[in-house]
């Protein structure tokens, strides 16, 4: 589903009542699980119809990650604070610890229901890890055109790849979860670095 | 469980048995999954009793971990090229694509099941990351030694981090396995300039 599509069947509905919507997708996703989650539950919840849910969106992935997306506290390409290593300081900072937690654990149950949910994980790629992507890549073109980043240095094509594994292995390998505190370390220690880009 | 308890433990089998367990095991494992695999299974499978496999391993989660670091193709403190970058590219060599994705797929299935099995996240912690760590503390040790690393180097805290991120990041932004050209890639253009090591 392309985005004016998308755009066009949202239309329908004000943007309170998706924001709402959103919200109960989100709640019902801590709650049960992607895989136990039904579009009769969030219809029950929201007070809406399935048919109206299935012609908005297209389907529970595409819910799902819609709904994911809205959970985001701003987005990576608004910021902009005149130098990279203030913008993914700022970045790692829209969100307070408590919410980052409860994303992180809401991302990995996501993430587990990817591998066996086809069309979830093509929901995920197409709207928001390719959003992301398009974020960073603004952010990382203006540290270019400021002289921060030579164009040619070859850990750009791996930025999305570096900032969503910092996040991803605080967990798996220290049983802890991401805050403000480790994720800022991670940025100065490995990001900028790898960047070329001094952390100081 | 010390190894030097699992050592004494398992000191009653030979090294071939307890090889052809845990390929058993990680048989089993591919076929079924952590969550469905039994103790029973793996008795029946590998022709022992119960009793053997509990008083040898204590449990499945911990027979499960040392079947994974058994599966492993070599150890990273082993490798010893003469320089860090010839390492890491050494440590990614050890296992052919088709092997590594099949570690991957592998993988992906403990890291699911580890979130809601506390028993199998110590395990997995205590054998097997607190391995890794040790493993790589070494290899990181001698770049040191040879003056290629700062010894207070920032990123090297973050080294396992660093490893695991590029390795489970490419299957969940790209939908691609990961593969040898692509973690020599992400070490050369990552983990080497954000260990301030020259790729080149």
């Amino acid at each position: 589903m392309s985005e004016a599509v998308a755009a066009t069947r949202r239309s329908r509905i004000t943007p309170e009542r998706e924001a709402e919507l959103y919200e109960a997708v989100l709640g019902l996703l801590r709650e049960v699980g992607y895989d136990t989650l039904t579009m009769d539950a969030v219809a029950a919840r929201t007070r809406s119809s399935k048919a109206t849910l299935y012609r908005q969106w297209g389907g529970k992935a595409q819910l799902v990650v819609q709904a994911l997306r809205h959970g985001k506290r701003g987005h990576v390409e608004d910021i902009d604070t005149g130098s990279l290593r203030g913008d993914l300081h700022a970045l790692v900072a829209l969100e307070d610890d408590c919410t980052m937690e409860r994303n992180s654990a809401l991302m990995r149950g996501v993430a587990m229901a990817m591998h066996h949910n086809d069309d979830l994980r093509q929901a995920f790629r197409e709207q928001l890890i390719a959003h992301e992507v398009g974020g960073f890549r603004q952010v990382v073109q203006r540290a270019v055109d400021r002289g921060e980043i030579r164009p040619d240095c070859p850990a750009i094509d791996f930025m999305l790849h570096m900032m969503v594994g910092g996040f991803a292995t605080r967990t798996l390998l220290d049983d802890q979860p991401p805050t403000r505190a480790f994720l800022t370390s991670y940025i100065d220690a490995v990001v900028l670095p790898a960047l070329g880009v001094s952390a100081i």
